[in-house]
């Protein structure tokens, strides 16, 4: 079966555009320095880069690659304008990230949607399509699902049945989505991520772990972006909920009837257990830990690997194994360390005292 | 391709239906206090039930959202049956969690098993297919692949060549199953599940980690479940061994040639290496870690986080890094705790013994 | 539909030959004593191998089980080689582990590779396919895709635009590739791994977290092993590389822009944050993770949990919360578990000095 159509809509499709180091000054706000009329046609770090890539400098101790890059064209915060280096167009710029934001999407063009629905993809009775969809090859959708208008679903998506999902939306390939849950407008889930999958609950109950029926939903809100091979479960009597614009990183485990609230970063790893709440501007880092049944207050801050035993105060920065206020965890750490240099002289005066 | 039959089978299909309250009293067994004609169609958390809501109150702390219930009917334990509150309808008992176990299904009808073979659906020469097997889109099956009765297997799972799968067992979408692995009876094996993948095993020799053969099996006894996105890897020489009534949650890594006992709970996110034991009725808390080749004992409990490089006795509760007996390792973190506000005169003290 | 050749590429196919223990003497350079017309069909370990398989004895511990194995032959280290048992058939060899290495593929022999598309299988405009490639059931590749000799792609592949796959590679069932990645030769890659998925990167402005575009590639180098579930992010600007021949365990992330050298052994579990490098020959054990921007130079190595948050010397092996010289780790570790039992004297005497 040959087909024109698979995967089109999978961004970074058409290949890079060239600009020259004028438009993109005029683009960003910036102001030139040196010659305009470079040319670039991609995006590259400053050791990697060639006379056909813009790069970018922000931070003072990248200067010695600056001094070095074979970048054609470099974006370049005010306070390090003048370092040395032999980059034929500088656009100097007070936020050089931000500027790259708005350089990218016109080097790099994403490949037109081409809506229409894959001759192998298997719809459920009852289902409805908003306009302009894109269901790629081998999809498969329940009974009574909702899609909303211009919803892409990449191969192999397998979505259950009463799923709603909302205008805009994007999974990538591989994603299964339960039955009944609910997923907002303007959401990317990648590939292999499982949204509604039961929670982890038993009974013990005449020599067996009896299973504790999941009949609760799990709500994706609009906005969220969600990372390959997460799992997030759905409530079991509770509603799951992934508040607006959060952003979850690959491999996170969310657990049943979790409450994450809006504008929230979770990333790598992580793990949620059941029933606790992660208020708005929450940042969870790398392999940190929930345990059941805590909150996790608004704008809070948990380090990487932090293992979370209790609620953890608005605005507060946590750390470690049991997490604490990050400044008392650095201090027992380095008191630990001194500790081990002591020994033998406490050993001494322990004995000592205890005479 | 349109089709009436996918994924019918997932649970939660028909929707809730009604009971009264002296239904669900007489269901449980417990004792009506109020209107016996209220009706309910769901079941809902205290601050969430509406009045068409069963709920609950097992636990004296949440007697404040209780009185503000706006549900329908409560399940209330014994001690707590005269808590102050406006649910028009109260069911004694003595048990409230076990009693909504058994109210669950009642409201909560699994929509109809409809038995039958996807058009899309690819199956290997040689392969057995038990009574009223239910395979969903865009299944594939290998050779000589054995399946029990009632099996079914959601759109997209491919399962290898010469694997058994027992009666009742329910594979959700995307999962894999390597060849040769025997899962059997009432298995539940979530999303994207990977069930008898090569293990991490090479030796090193001329220039290259030389991957070493993995002709082992995976074998999954009766009535274990099996988290969304586990892996668990196929033995070497030996077979890896997941034993009956045992619950995996999401996400969980079981290395080569691992025993885990019966009756077993894994939490999110737990990796255990190769060739370890796990005995019957351990629980493993969430990311917490096995290194090889050692024995977790019977009934062994290792806390959330915890690392364990050693046997672990039977019955004995461990935690922390590396995992110690969990009050040894609780004596540990306070007196680390207390130490960073003694180190400054500790140092004199050391200080003054030293010179 | 039926199908007679899904998944026939999967190694372990053709089940079991025999070998008599004499044509496995010479096969690995080892001396026979006793039978040597002991024939055996499979390799089992000592406590579980029957009169028809092959066991193995290397390590002292394991004479018990050698005095007790009911194996018909066994591979025997010379110093074991007069442990006392009732095998019928020793082979003394200096290596039994390496020498089982060369055992294996004469007993279980892969089944042959029957090259071919499957009819479900989806192809995209331009894409180009090597000689011998074997597409299975529900395959999907993009366009422009350029696949080598004989790459196998099992059942449910989803291989994104413009996509480069080399000679001999071997993607399990389910595997996602995202556009533009570029795969070498001879690289497995286990079932539901997600290979260039976008990496985790926002600038928050105007009260969202707004994505960064990744534009960046994928590149898995040559002899590059991937297990199961593994989710390996795509760069931002920059490229994430994979080192030749290095090798990756399940459930593992890499984040965006990191750069992993040859030869490196990544345990599961593990996370890499953003625009770290790991050099030539490091080991990751289990769960241990590294922040961002980060080095962990050549042939180092990190304990399993180890929370690194800043560059590792070459050839040094690190360990704990955070990372430290895995002696100094060892020894604060000691220290703190000394210190419990002094507390009590220990506040005794501070309480003094501070009167």
């Amino acid at each position: 079966m040959s087909d024109s159509r698979n995967s089109r809509t999978i961004p970074g499709g058409e290949g890079p555009r060239l600009l020259t180091a004028d438009a993109i000054a005029q683009l960003v706000g910036g102001e030139l320095r040196g010659d305009g009329t470079v040319r670039v046609s991609a995006v590259a770090p400053l050791d990697r880069a060639g006379g056909g890539d813009l790069t970018f400098l922000a931070a003072a101790r990248y200067a010695p690659l600056f001094s070095r890059t074979q970048a054609g064209a470099a974006l370049v915060s005010p306070e390090l304008a003048n370092e040395p280096g032999a980059v034929r167009a500088r656009i100097v710029v007070s936020k050089p990230h931000e500027a790259m934001l708005r350089v990218l999407p016109e080097l790099y063009v994403a490949p037109p949607r081409l809506p229409g629905v894959h001759a192998s993809a298997v719809i459920g009775r009852g289902a409805t399509l908003g306009r302009d969809v894109s269901l790629g090859a081998h999809v498969v959708i329940g009974r009574e699902v909702v899609l909303g208008d211009r919803v892409t679903l990449e191969p192999g998506c397998v979505v259950g049945d009463g799923v709603e999902i909302g205008d805009d939306t994007h999974l990538f390939p591989g994603v299964s989505v339960y039955p009944r849950a609910r997923i907002g407008r303007r959401v990317m889930i990648h590939a292999g991520a499982r949204i509604g999958s039961d929670g982890f609950g038993y009974v013990f109950n005449d020599g067996a772990h009896q299973k504790i029926p999941h009949v609760g939903r799990c709500v994706v809100s609009d906005d969220v972006e969600i990372g390959a091979n997460t799992t997030i479960d759905r409530g079991s009597i509770d509603d799951t909920v992934i508040g607006p614009g959060t952003k979850i990183d690959n491999l996170v485990h969310v657990g049943h009837n979790v409450r994450i609230g809006a504008l929230c970063l979770i990333m790598a790893q992580v793990g949620i257990a059941g029933s606790s709440h992660v208020e708005d501007g929450a940042i969870l880092a790398g392999q940190s830990g929930l345990a059941g049944h805590l909150t996790v207050g608004k704008g809070a801050r948990i380090g990487a690997q932090g293992g979370v035993f209790g609620d953890v105060p608005a605005g507060e920065t946590w750390s470690g194994y049991p997490a604490r206020p990050h400044k008392e965890a650095l201090r027992a750490q380095a008191a630990l360390f001194r500790l081990s240099g002591l020994m033998k002289t406490l050993e001494r005066l322990i004995d000592r005292e205890r005479r």
